[in-house]
């Protein structure tokens, strides 16, 4: 797959130091927020190409396509960008309904409640 | 307003070199995301305490209490943390309706649309 030649949409991101976006990702159907992960400039660029969202891997330091070992990979409804441009929200579809490594639906499971982080949501899938 | 002292739940979030986190901010009514901004400890400790939002500004670098200036405060629901430790959630009530300093409903009013960036959402209030 080949990245379109700087296109000037990817130029309008404000990538930051290490050349990364934030990128939010909710699902379509729920709004629900799924996860916060980040985005070099070829994981944006494939996220609108494929239709499917790909996103860097700080621990691994690689292009990171969601889903490719889980299976849980994120259909693209709407890519949005921030007014500063340093954020991206995506709107997309959760195959399989799980977002989270731990096996659930939202990554956001822990809830503060009376000054401790509480988990909120039950295992949708096996973390395995 | 003082600080508590190092509580347990605030050495549970991973705070990046910069001893930021970063906070999403989505209103609890419609769940639209509207904004994504940072935390130093002493904002979240913050926001805990009051109730409303409370960020660090990158730009001035000092601690923002959204709305100050606005009016436009956010009075928090929830607050929650993901996965990693690395992001915050807060469900929010937005005052105004207003989130974003353009004077729009959210800042992610900018969608890719055949490779550009097109502003979907029209203005709430005069940014000024």
């Amino acid at each position: 797959m080949t990245i379109p030649a700087s296109p000037d949409w990817l130029d309008d991101v404000k990538w930051n130091a290490d050349g990364l976006v934030a990128a939010i990702a909710q699902e379509v159907e729920t709004n629900d927020v799924l996860m916060l992960a980040w985005m070099d400039r070829e994981a944006l660029a494939q996220t609108f190409m494929r239709g499917e969202a790909v996103y860097w891997s700080r621990s691994r330091k690689q292009l990171w396509h969601k889903g490719d070992t889980s299976g849980h990979f994120q259909k693209v409804h709407d890519i949005r960008l921030d007014c500063d441009g340093d954020a991206i929200l995506l709107k997309v579809e959760q195959v399989g309904g799980v977002a989270c490594h731990t096996g659930r639906h939202s990554c956001f499971y822990r809830k503060l409640d009376d000054a401790q982080w509480v988990e909120t949501d039950h295992l949708h899938a096996d973390p395995a």
